[in-house]
């Protein structure tokens, strides 16, 4: 007998026949052998319906503490009535909102981190042969208030609550059947992958794969959590998200991610002195601007070069910043492209495989595509390159190391919320 | 300084712009130098739409333990919204749940009883200065269950806190705008009372007055909770409800109620023996059935014959119970009439000026009514007579205990829900 946590997404329960189904799979589930905990988020668009309803109530931004009270109230919806679902198929069952499940975080209202977990009254469910079912997303401060967790939210609860009970699983159940090796919509014999490595996940999390949150994947690597990412929708397997992923003979590239809207600015002519990077870098941060790729170049002649990204939507206010402090730095000089992307390799066989690197270049130069910059980590490479053949670079580095398959891929459907 | 609890019902918060008024009238309060606490109701049919929604999911009935956990998502909704709508006009403000509220209750879920008020948080919010809103209807079971409180239940809530924080007031906002002397839309000239006992307004709610549900009225006097009842759509005082309610000159009967579709049951020819009465009453209780007035008429050569009144909707399968236990009573016959309607007059001065119920009986000849049943109790007569003449008999009733006015009465709006 296995214990399993099962995270459904908004567009898993969107509707009372989805609801439904979700509910038989969850039996399902159960009459297999499993002790089941189930995390569900808030059904379809109900979210932003109540986020447009506190827009007709207030101009300018609510408090946060109150939108986490109204918020909150998505999922505690889904979970009764995912509840009632499982118990007219026959099946004890039980709804839990997030205080009541013992996910207690910290006090930031909208954006709260997990800091414990007290699972008695869910293990208590469980011995009384219940489906466990905990609304996504929310949790109680110390101070006794309702909190969310910000976006990604219902994943990471699902991996926190795997984590705090020993669950031998957690499934994250999405509208596309597993991760691929890139894009399937781009290339279109993207190959699904049976299993993949925490810290690969996390590279292509945060480089835009949408189909897991990376702080959930952090956390399922900090408590050894094993995820499977598959379909809400078809029987298939998924991928599995685990410590040690097997790679298969001769790949050492896991997959390829990009990210469009990409824009870089130049600061040339910045007299050396010490701090200058970080008064940039501040400056940007407190107006609440990502500052992604840093590249700084060497010294000529007393004064230094430096480049970074920035996405296309921060560009204009990023430039503001950079003039308003131009007189303080001493910087000769400020310019900026937009129109970027940025393209990525991610494989943790790269550590252990020179020349991966310079075979990114190699393709990408075949194209008579420039590389504006480049960034690497143990794990990845991200080349910033124009925007235009984006398609042709992904598909000839996905030949190109070696992830073409012959099947046809499964092509996503909207993205899940949460 | 005045501690005052304000209560709204669903229709005065059923949109965005009755929300706002709402919190512009709440500030107001504030402003005038109270402190403020306020329960408020699901928005408009926001109820409906859960139980729609839940029957979408289950064929016949859910849980009520889920259906708590449902429908508790309206009236937290409900706070966070008004919660806002008053930050916005500049006052602090802050929502609790019934949970954070403090409100304890036993575990009968959708008509759980209040067994206990923590107002701890209430208190420490109001000392910092701001407007607690409150979540009506729903309270935590000793096992941290989310309850609710049945039909009444935000009166209920914005009752018991009163009571939990010693306020000097708890007002009712409705849709009418306080407590007639009779229906204002049978009787043009009904008079809005000023004053009413708790007990005049406990039978009178019990008697269909649906202003004020009976459980918080009950609450009320046990408590010593001072109430007023009045319009959330206008600036009008309304009717105050207190211990010692003064009367008008010359005046004895504070109101007239009555209730439609009532049917009678007569069983006649009842062998006498000990529990006989008990027996038919059980049957029907187990049933589920009401019964409300009964009376039995002497013994007439040892056996005897009782009558007693129940809803038109429950007649039919009265009349099955009655049949199913006739072997085991051995009674001779049992018959029933429909289309009956109970008219009640109400007043706390009755118990000391003997002939009102002679004066009622004579007013309800004179239009040459037959009267069928009747019960009293030290405040109130109640008549049981065909349904025909119902609105003169209301109206002549009215005029014979000096109860008319000659300003024009306010005619109620749709009726709010809980």
């Amino acid at each position: 007998m296995a214990l399993v946590v099962m995270k459904f997404g908004g567009s898993s329960v969107g509707d009372a026949e989805r609801m439904k189904r979700v509910a038989r799979r969850i039996v399902d589930k159960k009459r297999e052998g499993n002790q089941v905990v189930v995390v569900v988020s808030a059904m379809g668009d109900t979210t932003d319906d109540l986020i447009d309803l506190s827009k007709q109530i207030v101009d300018g931004t609510p408090s946060a503490r109150e939108m986490d009270m109204l918020l909150t109230t998505g999922e505690q919806v889904s979970v009764a009535l995912l509840s009632m679902a499982v118990q007219s198929l026959g099946e004890p069952a039980i709804s839990y909102t997030g205080w009541q499940a013992g996910l207690h975080t910290d006090s930031a209202h909208s954006k709260a981190r997990i800091i414990d977990m007290k699972p008695e009254r869910l293990h208590k469910s469980l011995a009384e042969d219940k489906i466990v079912i905990v609304a996504g997303f929310q949790g109680i401060s110390p101070e006794g208030e309702i909190t969310t967790l910000g976006r990604g939210g219902s994943d990471t609860t699902a991996v926190a609550l795997a984590a705090g009970i020993g669950a031998d699983l957690c499934e994250i159940y999405t509208d596309v059947d597993g991760v691929y090796s890139t894009d399937p919509r781009v290339v279109k014999c993207a190959r699904k992958l049976n299993e993949i490595s925490y810290d690969e996940m996390l590279e292509l999390a945060h480089l835009g794969a949408a189909v897991l949150h990376p702080r959930a994947v952090e956390y399922a690597k900090n408590y050894n959590v094993k995820l499977v990412v598959r379909s809400s929708f078809t029987q298939n397997e998924g991928t599995i998200v685990k410590e040690e992923a097997v790679m298969e003979q001769g790949i050492v590239v896991r997959g390829i991610a990009y990210e469009k809207n990409v824009a870089r600015i130049v600061i040339s002519g910045v007299p050396e002195k010490p701090g200058q990077l970080a008064k940039v870098f501040n400056a940007l941060a407190e107006a609440g601007i990502n500052v992604d790729i840093i590249v700084q170049s060497g010294v000529h002649s007393g004064s230094a070069e430096f480049a970074f990204t920035v996405a296309m939507s921060d560009l204009e206010s990023a430039m503001r910043v950079i003039s308003g402090i131009q007189a303080d730095i001493g910087f000769a000089e400020a310019s900026s492209e937009g129109d970027l992307v940025k393209v990525s390799i991610v494989g943790a066989g790269m550590a252990s495989n020179p020349g991966v690197a310079a075979a990114m270049f190699d393709t990408i130069s075949k194209l008579g595509v420039s590389i504006n910059m480049v960034s690497t980590s143990e794990i990845k490479v991200s080349c910033v390159i124009p925007s235009e053949p984006l398609a042709d670079v992904v598909r000839a580095l996905h030949t190109a190391f070696g992830l073409d398959t012959n099947e046809q891929a499964f092509v996503g459907g909207p993205a899940e919320r949460r």
